[in-house]
């Protein structure tokens, strides 16, 4: 029962006899399988047969009973919160999005881990996360992919994402295709290059951010195309969220430090590829850019939202690239509005691409993300509330930071706790948990003001950050941290990196304690 | 004045008039240049010039008074300890060895950063290192550059390393030249790429490790060399450290674990391209590759060492790449009497090449290195002593174990204290200093055994290396403070790292007042 829609886009004929319901295809589905799904920052991942395998785990109560190992390029929808919800995932990798997921990590009951963005698609094709199976056993028992068309050929033409998609077709038993006909096809704006692994691995020949050389499906063997299940149902991007004063004064201080690196030569008028996160303070850096007098500017990220429509708009960028297209609904009205335009500028790429340390570096990219904090030294914590609460995972961060020519973390110096409206300082004496080095990072930039950090020893770094960087009420607090630390440091001969360990996380144990990081003394 | 042997060597005749001594070469330093030294692990680095200048500031008590930036590719030979000893260096990157230049850091002398090597380079061709100075100002003052030939062209034929100087050469206002004549030529060795800058740096082509696609010299502009000067001393390479039990208990498991991965077809029967760094650990490795079953084997890594001329002459060893040949002086008598056989088998690439994230990724490398300590979630300590102390600097440890297809660390499982033979836990609670992340360890190996960290969590991570890697004296105090910190998280719903932080360092704070990591409780 294929409806004339879905007929439309299944070019390839084979297939038609193999269309089930979502409902069809539960029973295919056996507690402890390894599920890759398509998907990218909530976008292009499969949606009737998850929402038919969580009802069918509601209605025969099978919660804790019914549960899988799920990989997911980054995040899906929500769907994977339902499944959190009904305890239906064992394992979880390499990021996640969401409350009741989130909550299911910091109870223990999923097993997750956070893999560089870049990395994580090649690790599972090496068989990294399957070697507990026996020789010859498949890497995923099934693929289930969002696929907005298939060509003549079988092939798989993704919606707002390419994800990982390419490596868990590859690797998985069995491969499912949710054929969307609520959205329309993105045909021809993917550019997708399938694994290679070592030693036969070729250099990624991209250039320039609009260098297309990829194929524009997903190649997949019919034979494990066992089921197309079509979906009526759009992604659900919730509203961005605006800037506001603290992130508009963020953006200030960094469109000035990038002004005065091009009239300084080192870099060109139209900056290098930029990457951006997700966030306001994100949304009001590229609203800055938009209306500084930047031109020609081109974007190399993860993952590209509205706030790009308008630059595309105002006639700033020039060519944007990513491996997910997260809008809003009125966004996505704006985008297929002008296809025809959008389509020549953008263009989405396997994960592995869009992340990939070779492109970023080549590239010389400009990388600005947010942290949960940065210390004195410019160690930063991308991941895990007072060095334990796991928040989404580790993304893409590391990966453009690390790569990156310019490596910018922007924050809000300070934040509320429950009882202090600056509670929490973003600037902290060491890091409670540590994903980006202090190898990693050039500039730090919050509301109060920028610290350029390139070149200076990790003394030299601390003053810039406490100075330029940290909320006043913590300047003094922490400058004594600093102080007391080189003190003992002078004495002990350790006057890299000072620390007093046993003062290293006092802000977060009177946090916990006492509802501020305003710690009285360090004695 | 300039010997037959450098008229041999100098075969482009406009620099036969500016042959000077390295006396002659003093009066052109002023104190606050920036300068940069050939050199890599000790070998290639300047001699004559730098220790003239020692001399002269020795015989001249201006210890203090003239003071450099001094930039070394990694670390040059005993000239820049002597440099640190008489406090003529202000600043210094990217990596340094030898004990007078690390206690002027400890001592807060010398203002030192430690930076990625693939990446030290480049971020100093942008500028980011000299951004104090006037616009248009050089980067450099000047590059001192070890040669062992000049070429018809003018270009510069190096040592045993190749190192940062082709950026150097390309950034420096100046070049000075000291033509080695107490060594051989090395000429036909190199094969090197000159730096360009984004946005038009293209793809390094390298897709196997004798892939050879540079050029044998670096270019200058003729104009530039100031000064040739001959050197007729020798770098000086001391003993290597032998393997011992303990690394040969490390390597067994190493050796078996690779053996595994063969078996179950994650590794090609060669393996992959070996990175392997210095010291016995690294010797006990390369033995036991070497008395294996592994044939064909090929090396892609940042410093080659005696050690691998036996796995040459073994017959296991196909080929070998790295920016710096670092042999003892038996060892060039050795590489010198079957240059013929081995100049075919191995070459040496600029360290942005021979550290690059691009090709150590494409090619899937298998990485090892020696960390100060691991902590129970895989977070790893390269370089600074109970979080303050500075050893030598990262080196290329993240450019390798974040890359590699296999990111392996091997440390013996407890060091000697002052006081306990096994004061020194290697694997603690929380890594007192972080540069390489949980997201980029695989595997760690101690004389105890293996921990396979692939596609855990951090929970699960933290039971295989307590488990598998502690010394079994600590073993019990490591699953204390794991379980009591799970106790505390589960009621605080932060179960996916789980810490104290009130304790996270008590290893370290207890080594510190009583001699011991040993501590008697976690309350």
């Amino acid at each position: 029962m294929s409806s004339s829609l879905l007929k439309q886009r299944v070019r390839f004929a084979p297939y038609l006899d193999r269309v089930k319901s979502a409902a069809d295809v539960v029973p295919l589905f056996k507690t402890g399988n390894a599920l890759g799904w398509s998907g990218f920052t909530g976008v292009g991942a499969p949606k009737v047969v998850p929402q038919a395998l969580a009802d069918h785990v509601e209605q025969n109560s099978l919660q804790g009973k019914l549960r899988f190992d799920l990989f997911v390029g980054a995040s899906a929808g929500p769907e994977e919160a339902r499944w959190a919800e009904l305890d239906m995932i064992a394992r979880r990798s390499p990021h996640q999005v969401g409350k009741p997921i989130a909550s299911a990590i910091n109870q223990g009951r999923i097993q997750f881990f956070d893999k560089h963005l870049s990395m994580f698609p090649q690790d599972l094709t090496y068989g990294f996360y399957s070697r507990d199976k026996p020789l010859g056993a498949p890497i995923l028992d099934y693929a289930i992919i969002e696929a907005t068309a298939i060509k003549e050929d079988g092939s798989i033409v993704p919606g707002p994402s390419v994800g990982a998609s390419p490596e868990f077709v590859a690797v998985a038993d069995k491969v499912i295709v949710e054929v969307n006909t609520a959205t329309q096809s993105f045909e021809g704006i993917h550019d997708i290059d399938m694994p290679i692994n070592p030693p036969h691995r070729p250099p990624y020949p991209y250039i320039s951010v609009d260098h297309r050389c990829g194929v524009d499906s997903i190649a997949v063997d019919p034979a494990k195309v066992v089921a197309i299940v079509e979906s009526n149902q759009r992604d659900k991007v919730p509203p961005n969220h605006p800037s506001d004063a603290t992130s508009r004064a963020i953006a200030a201080h960094l469109i000035e430090f990038l002004e005065h690196e091009v009239a300084f030569g080192r870099l060109p008028k139209n900056l290098h590829p930029l990457q951006s996160g997700i966030g306001n303070i994100a949304n009001a850096v590229i609203e800055g850019l938009s209306s500084a007098s930047f031109q020609n500017l081109t974007v190399w990220t993860e993952v590209l939202q509205d706030s790009f429509l308008d630059l595309f708009e105002n006639g700033s960028l020039d060519y944007a690239t990513a491996t997910s297209i997260r809008l809003t609904e009125p966004g996505f009205k704006r985008f297929f509005d002008n296809w025809d335009d959008y389509s020549k500028k953008l263009c989405l790429r396997s994960q592995v691409v869009s992340n990939s340390p070779e492109i970023i570096r080549r590239l010389g990219v400009i990388a600005m993300n947010t942290p949960v904090e940065v210390d004195i030294y410019a160690h930063a914590n991308s991941t895990n509330v007072s060095g334990s609460r796991m928040l989404n995972g580790l993304g893409g961060s590391a990966d453009f930071l690390r790569n990156a020519k310019l490596s910018i973390m922007h924050t809000p110096c300070a934040r509320p706790s429950k009882t202090d409206p600056t509670g929490i300082s973003t600037i902290v004496p060491m890091a409670s948990h540590v994903d980006q080095t202090e190898h990693d990072l050039d500039v730090v930039v919050t509301d109060q003001g920028l610290a350029d950090l390139r070149g200076l020893s990790p003394t030299e770094r601390a003053r810039e950050i406490i100075n330029h960087c940290a909320h006043p009420e913590y300047q003094p607090i922490l400058m004594d941290y600093l102080e007391k630390s080189e003190f003992y440091a002078r004495k002990n001969k350790c006057m890299h990196e000072p620390h007093m360990l046993k003062n290293a996380h006092k802000f977060h144990i009177n946090l916990a304690e006492k509802g501020t990081m305003k710690v009285d003394s360090w004695d």
